[in-house]
């Protein structure tokens, strides 16, 4: 298997659930065939943006197996196989070694704040036993931070074939590049910074995991296809469009669910998520909705919302409601 | 089942593993008696001491159903019940409910940073579902927050009995007790926080899950009981006392590595952990079971160490790592 | 100059500013003279409540110039003695000490990152040059840290002689009692904060530098009167009922103002502060001002509000103006 | 005054100090001289390399005349203009703005954390009153963060020209240059991040204030006149080399005393910083020494150290003392 294989755009793809929360496997074969149709490089199931943690072992281990087989080898597929502790991770890497995975992302332990020596002989004990190749996950939000000196050390093992880095930190994917390559010319750099895609790929990265390209995976390809043309302008005249976008897929919403209701608007039976939701959090998710159907609209991928994409529709979103409350309580006062 | 048993010191007790790193069961149904005679109020598995993310969900509720078993009604039972997502959370509070556990702890959703509102539908969600009565663990430094002004609006549920509280901050513990308890006049405050038990006592909480208490129940308990009986110099001069055996429980090494070291000086055979160690790990583990065994031994739970415990000791220990390196250095340079 | 003088209840009082902004000399000194009428035990003018940053060089040494001379040696003084840099913070020192300061407090440097080791330098520097005995003032909040293991280091200069710690860490504040005590038995240890200030007393410390103590002096010096006497439960029902006030004085608005606000409602012509305030800051302070009114009020020092002190005035303040606005948005959505 | 002038590399000069610890004026001039002839676009003192909050209000005054003075109108001077209050920076402004400067650079509040309310306030009450016009500077590691939402409302005003960022947050910068060019399409966007000079420049930037410029000046506009050519891989190829400089000039000392040795070894009489250093700090600073000799020498800028620059060289820095420690300790233990 070949590590540079993992390169391009890997989507991070979400499991559409059924009415009663189980994974709708129909549905999700029509979402891989969809998703490769449109030329994504790779999948990546079991990733931050597929919710990995809100389903069970079990349902971790299915969820490889189906976009394994609907993947048939059209396209690489990295298969997310962190567990909460050590024993079940290697479990994880056995198995979707066993279906045929090009490799696996592992995210350093999470929960407990570990010392970077801990996150090194956390990593330094899959490399000596797993059987498949693994890309490090490094996502300093959420779990144990993998800092660029652990990866100096743990680039001794010939296991460990890349990095997939979610940090949003540019100055330290930068330092991490020119530090890593004279020692593993083969390593493998993708980024899980949405916003920072282009820049990254011209500074010499293999690609990225990108939560937009399960979205609107003909945008971010075109993106990708003027990058390796060498077409600067247009590459960057893309990104910057897709700013507008990846706000209100990523930060619009408790994180997945702007990625939820986009998939939706794309025409994808995605189901609720299993993270219930306040009646607030609702009213917020019809306001992302719309300002989704409009930004979606505006690529011809829906129709626009039936009251149209005024500016005024974005009175609506969360930034701007106290502004509004304020300008209400305003009037109050002096009514008073 | 009366809220008002939580009260007291309750032990996140440790699970001991076998050689092959599996769940030790007669080893763990010795500690629990042993943690029982020594007076402790309750006990507490599947906390952050006890490593609940190390093991699988079987083995969780096989850890809660010998400890409950052994404790065969002889104290109050908090089950820690927090799984990664909603449906084995509410599994866990069912077969918890069954068992017999007097309440259940449950933490907030790890892993994803989550806003409040999504923190507030987590625990509503279980609230309704729950047929066991729920303590909130609060742990901002591992987990989501749970603001003060969530745990408002969550204890209008009835099944919500308390809140255990690690984050370290005492100006919003006492806020937190402030607001809540006009609404709950039963709502029960637990700290997490070690080294602020005794003040946190006196300023009218009902107890705290203390890790020190599985190592030195005696201490704590004498401290605990002092409190109960207004002896407020006696208690201060424990809780002081104390700081210095806290320090190097809860950070001389990766979380609970130091508390595994001090029980097995206390003579359990905790075996090996599971998070595996870097040789300079272990190097450090070696320097931490020095100091415990001095502080142990100043209590009179085990002999000193051999080289004895004078302050020379101590520089062997991390924080002066750099110092002793650097006097080596100037030394290296002067004679270049 | 004996240091233990720096104990009990110092209040970092504010500078009233008339008309054209310039410090009101003679309101600063009515101010101070009713401070010592209530019982306080002495001041501490160029604290961040006394806003220091927003006066000149010039206007700081004017400041504790006024305060000295209208204390005449009623109560000790504790002079801010802060400035950005060196030379200036010993230029400062010399003349407080020429105006007969009981001692002067230093905050680390502040703006640069500094390693601890430079912060260790800074002081040391200070404390080989100083003439006036020196309490350090930790507020990693606003301020470059000052660890306990600096600390440790620094209480080796004799001109050292206290702590004033804000960090709001209450552990730390007891490792750091249980560090330097055997040290330097005599070191003062004062707490900034605010709702800590009866336990952070119960566990042995000299006393605080107390912002809420400018605005109700009678209350704070009851509290630390009950204290010194030993009535906790009449000591503990002060504090609880102070939290309120405390809330809105520190976090009700962008700190200070909540204090300048609270100091004319108590009668004294503050005038505006320095710093700007857009129209909605402005509008958020009339909201401010009400509940402060309500609560003052509730302590015989205000008369309540025209409107009034029900549950719905506290509807005005900034945290609730989210859920207000998304009422209203709802009703809106509901009538199209 | 054409905003656009001010483009290209600013270089934030540090200030020669004679042996009193005095302003070195003539040492400033050549410095001064000496950038200029080395091409750089524009000067850029008191900023945070020039160490502003070292020096009295006086001396920062004295420091943009000696640099405006001596420029004579060959380049842009881009003249640090913070002060601790509103009041002493719009004296700044004004001074600095009858000296010709072209525009002046001012940093959030700081000390005080303030709500994003009073950072726009600050800076619309400066905009409404200064006769020059203001570049933002956001740092917010040092001082209080400006947020895209209040840039946006603040670039609403004339006087207000550009941004100078330094939050080393790409994604931000990216949606920062998205958001304010339809509002503003002269409005320019300076990175302060050294590292990711060149992806900036590519994404549009206008250009940068870069530390590094100070010291190896030849080098970054090399990189710069590659960029504006369109010669990427030749941009690029120096970006990455410059990482192993930057790396130590920023983050090897305490800041920015790693940029003054630099100056020294490029011979300029720079003398001793005005913060103390402790004799660990002296010790570490002879390691940055080395290694800094090494990389100029390998730009050809100075001789390489007399012991060479083997990789042994790189033992002395900080980040690897512990594991000298260790190691000698472990030989320690065993030879017990």
């Amino acid at each position: 298997m070949d590590a540079k294989k993992l390169s391009g755009i890997f989507t991070p793809n979400m499991v559409p659930l059924d009415d009663r929360g189980e994974i709708d496997e129909t549905e999700l074969r029509r979402l891989v065939d969809w998703l490769i149709e449109q030329g994504i490089s790779g999948l990546y199931p079991n990733g931050s943006t597929g919710e990995f943690l809100r389903f069970s072992f079990e349902e971790r281990k299915r969820i490889v197996r189906i976009v394994l087989e609907q993947t048939a080898g059209r396209v690489p597929v990295l298969a997310g196989a962190a567990e909460a502790n050590l024993r079940m991770t290697l479990q994880a890497c056995e198995y979707y070694h066993s279906l045929g995975a090009a490799a696996v992302a592992i995210v350093a332990p999470f929960y407990y704040k570990l010392s970077s020596e801990a996150v090194y002989a956390y990593f330094a004990e899959i490399a000596r036993n797993t059987p498949v190749n693994v890309t490090l996950y490094n996502i300093p939000q959420f779990a144990n931070d993998i800092p660029n000196a652990v990866l100096k050390r743990l680039c001794g093992y010939e296991r460990i074939v890349g990095i997939k880095d979610s940090s949003r930190d540019f100055p330290r994917f930068m330092n991490m590049m020119h530090g890593i390559r004279p020692l593993r010319p083969d390593f493998v750099f993708l980024t899980g910074c949405e916003e920072t895609l282009l820049p990254t790929l011209l500074m010499g990265a293999d690609g990225g995991t990108i939560a937009t390209s399960g979205v609107v995976p003909e945008v971010v390809m075109r993106l990708y296809n003027h990058f390796r043309r060498g077409e600067l302008d247009a590459a960057r005249e893309i990104q910057f469009k897709l700013l507008s976008l990846i706000e209100v897929l990523v930060f619009g919403a408790d994180f997945p669910e702007g990625v939820r209701q986009a998939l939706i608007l794309r025409g994808f039976r995605m189901g609720a998520g299993r993270q219930p939701l306040s009646p607030l959090q609702q009213l917020d998710l019809d306001a992302v909705r719309k300002v989704l159907r409009c930004l979606l609209s505006d690529y011809g991928f829906t129709e626009p919302p039936a009251g149209g994409c005024d500016p005024l529709a974005a009175r609506f979103r969360s930034a701007d409601l106290e502004r509004i409350v304020r300008e209400v309580l305003q009037q109050l006062n002096e009514r008073q």
